[in-house]
């Protein structure tokens, strides 16, 4: 409690972008975001006012860290279940709970819990050995994909496998693995759903992810024709699974949607998610500030949209070289001033993520051409053609 | 230039709650507001990475503060202006500059400017002696408003008048004045417009602004039932004062309109400014992002409106005891889920200025009374009657 205002003290262990843009939330709700941050130039340490420098591993770190917090939460998943647990034991309230956690740290913990409530994901095993991976193969049809069990993001440890070699030679390097049938899907959505120690739950409309490379390149919020009982139904899909695993704060759930519509959980994340930046202006309820109500067991926001259509491009850094970013910067307010940017305090790599542009409007085909314009001044300092 | 991201570093003079939003706007601007607070209790120092602790009536003071700054802007209009010449002089570039900045400091010379310039301002004289108040009002007819040339501001600063005697005490203690015909005014309004040193302007929608006392406690946006006439006319008229005055960032235009919809200029302010609170949900670019784009000579952000109605409301803190602050949120997110809220990060105290907060919608009377409920609940704890 910060005994001038009266009012509550949240700690986030990772001092990246989630971070950032929590920070920006806190403030309205009259807080300052405490943060751990690994390094003083992370992108919400160089915003925040107080900031530690330590590692998320480090236990005494943590708890150091806790100790003035009201609720600690997360910017990432890599914190130690033990640590968690530690704290916990500690008497700091921490969300998610590691027992809820793991589910969106071992993608085995994940499917095996999500198989156990019938939820619907696609055909998948645990690998032991590379005869795992054969039996599998030949049982859904090659080619198949094998997913590192932890520790894989942005398409990194994801396989596409056409027999067992790949698969034998990572599992050689000690690579825990699980192998999924490759779903013929016809586009990716996502649905943000928040929950609280209470158990008040509220859910984001549903949105279409596109990815490039493994990596979220664009978000449509609503997804283009989905109709209402089938987003109805994966609203009541993401509720029941953040219920049943007892999330508290906001849940992420990515799908597979196949050519008859159905719909197969693919991953999980329980922290403000890529996949919900575009709530910032699109949704009256940010998933930021949602994730501080929800850790804090404050009632939900509303969750409603703002406008019709919202479209979320991110920003990768482009080619070395060329116009300096803040001259990018200059062309892309001119061209699109109606757009709005997130830039994330890092230094520009060709591919990183820097950023993400958000359009919203009535039109869908006018914001995607609009938020991609903005993105693409940003990235290669020129109009696209 | 922050060397890391390649982006500008701005830094504010004044640590208030302008200064606290306007690093919100920052962050996602890739920046990290610096802030020149007077106390590190300040709303703004609380909150940012990047404060010195100084004031604002300090030259050398200011002076270190300014160094590694790329633009230096102010919170609020108590620096003096020979200090602002003197960072100007030393290469500082400071928006608005000390030229501009006088006819927000000092009304004699703001009425003087604009009479000049044929703006419509109520009568008004300057006061040398008590015989210039007992003439002024003889010939515009009595109660007249006596208002101190400098340091007014919420109500402090005005006196009406039914004859010369307080003037006159007024005047002995060296208090300097002007007076103004009081106006048969049927409500206020306000505008705020933004301009860059390349000399672009962008004009916000005109709104309606609700005082109390002499305390602003609610904005209409847009007015109602202003006619889009006037409008354009109030618009222009804004852009008139931004340009011929040379104002650099956000200039806020308050008026007053008589019962024949004429419009006449009751005060400036050149920085964002609590009769734009409304735009951080209410328009596509907040005022506080536009100020940083208009001081760092950034192209203009879209100043249309995200809903067609929004309505701010001022948090004043209530009677000292009762319910905490922390569980009158709880009790206004309940009630309110989809009103924004904003605090400012001040202790309570009663009648003090500590937060706003925000309601948009379609429907003037709901969105009025769904954001005084929240806003009563904040201030007194308990349900409207």
């Amino acid at each position: 409690m910060d005994t001038r205002t009266g009012l509550p003290v949240v700690g986030m262990i990772g001092g990246g972008q989630l971070a950032r843009m929590t920070h920006q939330a806190a403030i309205a709700l009259g807080q300052s975001l405490r943060v751990l941050a690994a390094s003083p130039d992370d992108g919400a340490a160089v915003v925040t006012a107080d900031v530690s420098i330590g590692s998320h591993l480090d236990l005494t770190a943590l708890r150091t860290f806790a100790k003035d917090c009201d609720v600690v939460t997360f910017d990432h998943e890599h914190v130690p279940g033990d640590h968690i647990r530690a704290l916990a034991a500690d008497g700091v309230a921490i969300y998610p709970s590691a027992d809820a956690l793991q589910y969106a740290q071992n993608k085995r913990a994940m499917r095996e819990r999500l198989s156990e409530m019938n939820a619907p994901t696609p055909r998948w095993a645990p690998v032991r050995e590379a005869g795992d991976v054969q039996r599998f193969g030949d049982e859904v049809g090659w080619p198949i994909v094998a997913k590192a069990v932890t520790g894989g993001y942005d398409g990194r440890g994801v396989w596409v496998l056409e027999g067992t070699d790949q698969a034998a030679a990572l599992l050689a390097e000690g690579v825990e693995l699980i192998v999924e049938e490759r779903v013929a899907l016809v586009r990716e959505l996502a649905v943000q759903v928040a929950r609280s120690p209470f158990g008040q739950v509220a859910a984001y409309p549903v949105v279409e992810t596109v990815q490039r490379d493994g990596i979220c390149v664009e978000v449509l919020a609503p997804a283009p024709d989905l109709g209402a009982a089938r987003a109805a139904e994966i609203q009541r899909l993401a509720i029941r699974i953040a219920t049943e695993l007892d999330v508290v704060g906001m849940l992420a759930v990515e799908l597979f949607q196949a050519a008859d519509g159905a719909v197969s959980v693919n991953e999980l994340a329980m922290r403000p998610h890529n996949s919900g930046h575009w709530t910032i202006e699109g949704a009256r309820t940010s998933q930021f500030e949602q994730h501080l109500r929800a850790v804090l067991d404050y009632p939900m926001g509303d969750t409603g949209l703002t406008a019709p259509v919202v479209v979320m491009v991110n920003l990768l850094g482009g080619p070395d070289g060329g116009m300096p970013i803040d001259e990018r910067l200059h062309h892309m307010f001119a061209a699109e001033p109606g757009v709005k940017v997130h830039l994330y305090g890092k230094q520009v790599r060709p591919g990183r993520k820097i950023g993400h542009v958000t359009a919203v409007g009535t039109d869908l085909d006018g914001c995607r051409r609009r938020a991609a314009r903005a993105a693409y001044w940003l990235t290669y300092g020129e109009e696209p053609s």
